[in-house]
């Protein structure tokens, strides 16, 4: 049994679940075992700061089809990164915060699909300019960084500017969906697909560590947060605009509304959270998972939470068809 | 051809939706179209502060079987109108916002059925304790009060407390829902109907000035925003957790951000509000609609909405099953 829509025909995957690129734990293992299983793995080329992370992280993938995605502005400090990966010949990259150009055409130049996530509907109305294949609609759920928007609103009001003004252009919703009920909901909503960060998140093959899970493990959706302390401790200069969900935790009860006052006394902050990642404690160090954690209860292979999703989801639509009488 | 779930069932009627018994604007004639139309009509009772309202508008539903809706902070400073509520055997009592007790006793001693909204896993596990008969999750995409959650991961994040503690009580969705796409996502995320406002604030049966509904038509998904300015301004006192999201207007911009700022130096501000009401101007008064409003393309008939949202729902339930191959 499979579940079949543009985004599989388009990709030739067996399923539409693409699993997020999530910067630095999305590595090789994970991406190939989500391409593996059918749906397409990415490579979470984050901030782009590290040039050896890819060729190790291609390695580790092996001969599987893998994507790669990038935190746009941050590409923008170090752009030959992606003619490096371009040469590795990647199933698509995924762009994600900030205009999607100048590396929209030169990833399309190369002949590798272009996948831009989006906020907003002006972002999406931007995307559709710069000719991406599929766009991502996220939404405010999703674990990491992301805008306002919800992805129950978002998705459909992008499914119709899609329509409107570029009906070739595929649609995938991200952000909360972690199970079957979340990809069946997403492909009522007008999507073609999925994004999945957290569960994936939430497997054995991403280079997560085992507190870190387990804090996860014992949270629910209620507990996770909207916020930028972790973005000034970590030194990341995010655009305004971009906030980041994770675990709410003691560092960020702390600092929490008086973000002005932690950027004037930073020194502490960050010997504090240098200590904190060697031990990883989640008291301290960023749990970045979405408000969908509610609904993770184990850690398990990418290939087990892939089958299961595909199979609920299945149950689901099988089950839907049958309210209508 | 209709949709039937165990809300339709329990309560006998055709389609799995709910009208939000939203403050002011709900009145007899919108709720009784949407009786009339096979979903279920509520009264927004809201604040509790106008006691003739009630009689007015249970005889301007004259026949029809609809509910009354109360917020529940505001019914405790005047809890003698439930009871006059319920000798007019509503279909249902609709509680919001704050502790459902003991106003769900009374309505369950009463023999009618009570609906609780909730915002938090917190505040469901209460309802369960109550003996509420439907709860409904309410998402951060609403219109009006509400709180932080997204209806994507708090759905079936309560429908997995429900399975586990107390199966027999259904669960509605509220919160983006305006159209047969949400409906049809909100049944696949586990829930038994959906809760609809903003969809229903836009109908020719809402007590909605002809400007504020226009605004409204002007505006996207991404105009609206969850605040407390106009609470202030109002002087309704609302518990810090629920803020309410409304369109963006000057009177926001100016505000919002310097809230304690504004307390102190009211009165302008309440005079130019009361002007603002007499020529209904929407960039002072509130236009309160949710995330979905992106999606509102026109003010129509009640039972043309509702009838609409269900044959939309109904091809996507039935296309859903044949993505399955």
């Amino acid at each position: 049994m499979s579940i079949t829509t543009r985004l599989t025909q388009r990709l030739g995957i067996t399923h539409p679940v693409i699993q997020a690129p999530m910067d630095t734990i999305a590595g090789g293992r994970l991406a190939s075992a989500v391409s593996r299983a059918g749906g397409l793995g990415f490579l979470g080329g984050g901030y782009a700061d590290d040039a050896e992370w890819f060729p190790r992280e291609f390695a580790a993938a092996g001969n599987e089809a893998v994507g790669c995605g990038f935190i746009t502005w941050s590409l923008r400090k170090r752009p030959e990164l992606l003619a490096q990966v371009l040469e590795r010949k990647p199933k698509a990259i995924f762009l994600s915060f900030d205009d999607p150009e100048p590396f929209a055409s030169q990833v399309r130049a190369a002949g590798v699909p272009v996948i831009c996530q989006i906020q907003t509907r002006a972002d999406a109305i931007r995307a559709i300019e710069c000719g991406v294949d599929i766009i991502v609609a996220q939404g405010t759920e999703a674990g990491g960084h992301g805008g306002a928007r919800s992805t129950l609103t978002l998705v459909p009001e992008i499914a119709d500017l899609i329509a409107s003004q570029s009906p070739g252009t595929l649609l995938c919703a991200a952000g909360g969906i972690a199970d079957g009920r979340g990809l069946a909901a997403a492909l009522m909503l007008g999507a073609d697909g999925v994004v999945v960060g957290s569960r994936f998140w939430a497997s054995d093959e991403a280079l997560v560590s085992a507190n870190l899970h387990n804090a996860a493990l014992a949270a629910r959706g209620d507990q996770t947060v909207r916020q930028s302390v972790l973005d000034i401790v970590r030194q990341r200069d995010w655009p305004a605009r971009y906030t980041g969900r994770v675990l709410r935790n003691e560092l960020i009860a702390e600092w929490y509304g008086r973000e002005d006052e932690l950027r004037k006394n930073i020194g502490p902050a960050i010997e504090r959270y240098a200590q904190a990642q060697a031990t990883a404690d989640p008291q301290t160090v960023a749990v970045i998972v979405g408000e969908a954690v509610g609904v993770i209860q184990s850690i398990e292979p990418a290939a087990v939470i892939l089958e299961r999703m595909i199979s609920e989801a299945e149950t689901l639509l099988a089950r839907g068809a049958k309210l209508v009488s």
